[in-house]
Order: C-alpha cells, then sequence, then structure tokens
C-alpha cells in the first residue's frame, strides 16, 4: 500500500493533523460511561464512532490491546475489524500489545502485527525488552522489511517502573539511556541506507519524565508519550521535553481524557481537535 | 472448580506425574516437520495429537501465545480451545504470553488469562516487569483471588537479556535479585495467610543461569525453568541450580526437543516419559 517508512509516514499524519494521538482502552468503566455494556460488540461500536468522529482531525490512533483480549477471540476479531477499518481511512495504527520475548518468539508477534497479510496487521507495534534489545533483531527486520514502526518502551509514565528502568549496567550507564542508544543505533543505520531523516524505530518516554534523563535529540526517530492529561503532564511539559526532536517526530497520547468526552461525536472531536491544537503549539 | 493455591496444585501435579512441563510453540517450521501446513485448524490438529500421546505422563503444558495471535482471532480461538480441553483433561495450563503494562492495563490482561468466565482463562500466566513490579499490583491480586498462578520474567535463558536483567539499583542489587525479592515477599504473605508451603508467585528463571546469581531458595513458590534441550542446559544442571528449593516447586519447560518427536503419538509419550525422569531423578 505505502512505499514509505514508517518514520516518514508518521511525519506526514503529524503534520497533516496534529501530535495527538488518541488511544482506545475499552475498559469496563468508560464503555459503562458511554452508557455500553461490557461486550465485544460494544467495543465495536465504540470504535465506530471514534473513526466517524476523528476522522480528518486526528491521524494516528492506539488501540489498547490487553482491553479487546479481555473477550477472547471474539474480542480481537473486533480489534481486527477495527485496525482494519481505521487503516483503510487513512488513519496510522499504533498496536499497544506491549510484547516482549526472546527472539523466535518476538518474530511470532512480528507476523502478527507487522506482517500485510495478517489480519492483526498495523502500522506499528508497541513492545518492551527486559529480555534485551538483542532479542529483537528478528522483529526489527521484519518490520523494516514491511515499513512498519516499533515503540519500545524506554521511559514510561508510572512511577513504579522508576527504580528498574533507571537501574545501572556495569558501565554506569542506565538501561532507559542503554535502550535509547540501541535504538538510536539502529535508526542512524536505516536513515543512511534509506537517505531519510527520522527512522522508523520509536521510544515510548513518558511525559511525566525530565529531560536531564536521557539525550531525547540522539533517537533520530519517533516518540510515542503517555503521561498527558490522566496521568498529570501537560503540552508545555512535552514541549520542553522534546525539544529539538524533528518535527512531526513526537506523537503524544491521550485515552481517557479524550473518549471521556464521548459517545457523542461532535464533543469527542472537539476535544481531540482542543488537545491537537495544544499540542501542535506546545511542539512547535 | 479447584479450590486451592495455584502453587499448591502444581505440586501435587509435580508429584503425580513429573517436573517437565511441555510448551507448545506451533512455529511454521514445527508445524512443516510434522507434516502440517501454518494454518489454525494444523495447529489445533497438532494440540490435540499433544493432549492424547501426553495425557497421564505429563501434568503442565504452556502454549506459546506468539504462534497462536501469528493467525489473528483466528488463532486465538484455537489456542482459547485448547486450554479449555486441557484443563478439563486435568492438566495445568500456563499461558505463555509475557504481558506486561501498567497497573490498570495488567488488570485487562488478568480479565483475559485468570478469570474463570474468560475463554482464554489458564492456570497460570507470564509476565515480565519492565514497568515495574510495583505495577503488577492488580494482577497479583486477581490471580489469588482466583486461586490462579503468575510467573514473572527474573532471569531468562537467552544471553541477551544478561545486560538489562543484572543492570543495578542505586542499593547495588541486581534487578533479577530485586524481583525475585518482590515476588518472595508477596509469597510469605500468601503462605502465611494460607497457611501454605509454597506461594503462588513464580519466577521464570534460566536453566542457563548461575546458582551465585540468585538466592533462589529465598522464593517460596514456584520456578518455570526454560533452556533445557534446544538451549543446552540439561537435567543435572537444573538439579543444581535448584538445589534446596520446595520439592515440586520446580517445573522446567522443553517444546522444541518433545515437539521434535511428533507427530506420532507413542514417540512423543516416550520422549516427554523419558525427559521427565531424567527431571525427577535430577530434582531429587
Amino acid at each position: 500500500m505505502s512505499s514509505q517508512a514508517f518514520g516518514e509516514r508518521l511525519r506526514q499524519t503529524v503534520a497533516s493533523t496534529s501530535p495527538l494521538c488518541v488511544g482506545l482502552d475499552p475498559s469496563p468503566a468508560l464503555l459503562s460511561q458511554w452508557g455500553l455494556e461490557d461486550t465485544p460488540g460494544a467495543i465495536a461500536r465504540m470504535g465506530a464512532i471514534l473513526l466517524d468522529a476523528l476522522d480528518g482531525v486526528v491521524g494516528v490512533l492506539k488501540p489498547q490491546v490487553a482491553f479487546f483480549e479481555r473477550h477472547g477471540s471474539t474480542g480481537i476479531a473486533v480489534l481486527e475489524e477495527f485496525i482494519g477499518n481505521a487503516r483503510s481511512r487513512g488513519f496510522l495504527v499504533i498496536a499497544d500489545a506491549k510484547r516482549g520475548d526472546i527472539d523466535s518468539t518476538m518474530a511470532a508477534y512480528g507476523d502478527a502485527w507487522l506482517r500485510p497479510e495478517s489480519p492483526l496487521c498495523a502500522d506499528a507495534l508497541t513492545v518492551t525488552a527486559y529480555l534485551g534489545f538483542g532479542a529483537m533483531e528478528q522483529v526489527v527486520a521484519q518490520a523494516l522489511e514491511n515499513e512498519k514502526g516499533l515503540f519500545l518502551v524506554v521511559a514510561s509514565s508510572n512511577p513504579e517502573g522508576r527504580t528498574l528502568q533507571q537501574a545501572t549496567t556495569d558501565t554506569g550507564e542506565s538501561l532507559e539511556a542503554m535502550l535509547l542508544r540501541d535504538l538510536a543505533k539502529r535508526n542512524a543505520r536505516e536513515r543512511q541506507e534509506r537517505g531519510i531523516a527520522v527512522g522508523s524505530l520509536g521510544a515510548v518516554v513518558g511525559a511525566t519524565r525530565s529531560v536531564k534523563e536521557l539525550a531525547l535529540t540522539t533517537l533520530q526517530g519517533p516518540y510515542l508519550v503517555p503521561g498527558v492529561g490522566a496521568q498529570g503532564a501537560t503540552p508545555s511539559d512535552v514541549g520542553k521535553l522534546f525539544q529539538g526532536c524533528y518535527p512531526g517526530s513526537v506523537v503524544v497520547n491521550a485515552s481517557r481524557s479524550i473518549l471521556a468526552a464521548g459517545p457523542k461525536g461532535s464533543a469527542l472531536r472537539k476535544a481531540a481537535g482542543e488537545l491537537g491544537d495544544e499540542l501542535r503549539s506546545a511542539l512547535g
């Protein structure tokens, strides 16, 4: 379909809409707030309303896989349909699955989420690396070959992850700095090989983090940023944190704070438009 | 169905069979080796053959979710059926999904894999904690309430994970030691509250690790041990590594080395019986 690396497609999408990524987390609480039951059919309904409401105003969507997986294969079938519909309407879809395993197993997850023939095929996948960045080799190759993206959790927005992510290796480097460097190295190779400005390997970095902790401009790849809204960070925090990063390479996720405006389409659209505008100004 | 904590059920299962856990990793290579196509139907067939072959000789099965997820919702439906059939025949099923996210999302994964009403309900789930053990609070509570188990990846068998897992916090403790201590603390509470010998919160520790790296006897909970067979460790390595751990609390996974004996049921049964015997002697 596309013939462009993920990092490039993301930049163009952000340029034509805004840096906002809307997360779809169909939790029992949110479904009930929308007056819906907690069923696969109701989740499909929520997804359809979201696509209609956000078409043209938001470019990136991030379904949280766990909330579909709760309903087993029927929930996953709803997710397949949501991803397919969203992509055919021109949205970029990041499957938020945080998959993380050894190399051959990661390749199977790559087959699930990044292979064009797969019913779950998205534009990018979130991953974690407690089993090492070296175990990502095959899934990285799959992503680049299929012009897809990966977002590795580097520095999460929740406080419980801090001790682990800031533990240091025997060279004195924090794990989050090490993973960022691993990604940057691989992006440098892709950028050189393809002659592009921004690589396709992204990092998840919480908006609640401070710029002193990480050399964020070195990634030369996309950032997926949780922590704005429900978790307390502001667009202005994000602007300061990612100052100097390549324009259009930063996407900021908001889930609950946008979806709480539903189920009315016009209210969802307004909430997303306003936050998108704020983020566009803040990120320059 | 049961009215026993997972750790206790696991001990009884190991006592009546062996410490062997057979992993079902239906990769394209394995399916082809069995003369099967890479389709959901063929994976269902492989699972059914495995259940018939291992009934009575193996007590614990570990489907690797990634290889089902490759086929989207149809693959997940095959997994539901496999888990359901296995459990109704008396196998304990560990869903090897390595899920890991923030607290509310982990609770959704808990709903998927540990809630008795879920179509994917297993006996235990593997999880990872790059986002912090503190983010596991809800899923731990769900596991204990439903008499299920969790296996947190502490020290993996693959070499790529070593640098990360042995990074140190500001108290000088390695991450793997810290996570083992977090699990042990929670197991101590469960053991005291229920008056049981072994808690339900387990650790994944590779058979390729050395006893100097981790105080394994402190967990007082189950271990899931990869790395025997295809990855080079022997039953005798496992025996040395887990010396002094509670009898029946250690289950050793073998996937490729057993499944390569298929598709003939008698050969699968023989391979599993022999490795089970070796592990039983080695673990005492």
